[in-house]
């Protein structure tokens, strides 16, 4: 038959290069552009705020496709850097140039904290860098590096404010298809990966009418402020029940806000919000907690990056619950990879 | 904080490992499982043909969870080779240890291209290679050299038969969403994407009312005796329209057969048909074909895996269409990746 040749313009990594470099596809960032929760933000954030930009040296750190330059270039910004390692920085660089922001936005194609950038101070950093469960891929480290080395002294980050919290729900049925789905897989006992699945935070939508207690703050950050040591903490939660029900998991997730603005400006992934990419991390506990309206489930939550995988998170969650109707005491590992 | 240790028992690769391996995940081996059309399929095949299965000896080749070395199994098999090369091996051992079948299935954890059998000779070779495409990930090579290499004269491999489709539908809505989005995201051009989004085909499933024109049979392959050379073809087409409408996409899928069962068996993965984990693949045309019914949208598809990564599928399609209303001819790749 006869030959088939990639078009010329076309990039053309090998697959291996896919593998390495999930965020060179278009397709993570189209899920990313169209959760208009995150990318709405970023832009009212922007063009509602033009005194933190206008004329500012800005640094967008993992820029994607380029839409918060874009939006910063746009905003009055008098020069930006925009920063990221995949071969996304290619397509980037041609959608600034076709937009006639080449001379304003400067794409550089590598990691931040191999490249050099072409100035010694940056006003403001911007970055997307939250990932599930808030820290999964460790991209906040990449911003703070960020933070210490190029950003002037009173320099803004943008968001710079991120909050974890911690509530409970019941979740019988999803739990049943997901985990004790390999007890009997046609039959067969495939309990063994029931433990995989088990350790793996789920990261799903949770309805708020599964919640079954109240919500507990884990952990806040102040980009501006914090250490790269402050990725790794532990905090004891209280979760107490709001009515009657049964706790099948934990549920995290996070809310970021951009303090420097105006007027405060943020968003919340959780359960009662508008539903964004990051949807929320489902911690299946290894007991079913039956627990009556006032009664509390206590604990503590630890996270850390993975020592060996840093993009990776390790969480333990220990629990105790001493109910009227129930009682359980249990530490359990989980690990986001 | 105090320490975070993994479990004694997990097996932890690194992330790494992940990105070469995904099918050490069990996540993809959850959706495959709980595709009842495939794995009942399979399951039937094996516990209502025993006289394909007693007393002989089985290769499975791609075995994964070790499910149809399972059935095979627990339907007579003498004994049964499973060949797996991600790190699943693992589990599958433990599977099958665990479901007391350890002395009928061996589990092999390699390339089917680089183990070494104990047996000179299988009477069966099963297999679930069928990807995206019928093609994509290329592991029918495998099973041909698996074939070539073990399959005793006159033994039986399972699936036999396979045939691939095409058809044609209207999908306006999608096609502005999927692909016209790049034109202008949040205002800023970004079609250098669309160009990327076009060339790729898109794995979805395709309503049964969208189908504008009949069936085009494409291929037929007969894994029993085509030659590995057979996966790269290119075959004419003529799509003859069934209604007054729109064409904005090809759509491709597959059929498998067993034909040694005692009653034939198999399933398809066409729009009209149950819906699989492989779903249908859309293939957008640059233009959009305005056709009267009987009017016939007619071409060429050709087929190859592609020369660097062979895991990967190039699709070229040529077609011509002169109709009362519109008018095209064109030529266009695609590239499953």
């Amino acid at each position: 038959m006869e030959e088939i040749l990639p078009e010329e313009h076309e990039v053309d990594p090998t697959s291996a290069d896919y593998y390495f470099d999930s965020y060179a596809h278009f397709g993570i960032h189209e899920e990313m552009l169209k959760d208009t929760v995150r990318t709405k933000t970023y832009q009212n954030v922007i063009y509602e705020n033009g005194f933190l930009f206008k004329d500012k040296v800005v640094l967008d750190v993992g820029a994607g496709t380029g839409i918060l330059s874009l939006f910063c270039a746009k905003g009055g910004a008098k020069h930006v850097y925009a920063v990221e390692c995949s071969l996304m920085a290619n397509t980037a660089k041609e959608i600034i140039q076709k937009n006639g922001y080449s001379d304003v936005i400067t794409v550089l194609k590598g990691k931040v904290e191999e490249i050099e950038l072409p100035v010694q101070q940056v006003d403001v950093i911007i970055s997307e860098w939250m990932g599930y469960f808030l820290l999964f891929e460790n991209m906040l480290d990449t911003v703070l590096y960020a933070r210490d080395k190029w950003l002037v002294p009173g320099g803004v980050v943008l968001p710079d404010r991120t909050s974890l919290h911690l509530t409970a729900i019941e979740d019988a049925d999803y739990k049943h298809e997901k985990i004790n789905f390999w007890s009997s897989v046609y039959g067969f006992d495939m309990s063994c990966i029931k433990k995989q699945a088990m350790l793996e935070p789920l990261v799903d939508t949770v309805e708020p009418n599964q919640i079954v207690t109240q919500t507990q703050l884990i952990k806040t950050m102040d980009i501006s402020n914090m250490t790269p040591g402050d990725v790794s903490f532990s905090a004891p939660f209280k979760l107490v029940a709001t009515r009657n029900d049964f706790i099948h998991a934990l549920v995290a997730y996070f809310d970021v806000s951009f303090t420097k603005c105006h007027k405060v400006v943020g968003f919340s992934t959780g359960p009662r919000s508008r539903p964004t990419h990051w949807k929320q991390t489902v911690l299946y506990l290894e007991d079913v907690i039956t627990i009556c309206e006032g009664e509390a489930l206590t604990g503590k939550m630890s996270v850390a990056p993975n020592a060996r995988n840093p993009r990776d998170v390790d969480i333990v969650v220990e629990y105790t619950f001493n109910g009227k109707r129930s009682q359980a005491s249990r530490r359990q590992h989980f690990r986001m990879r």
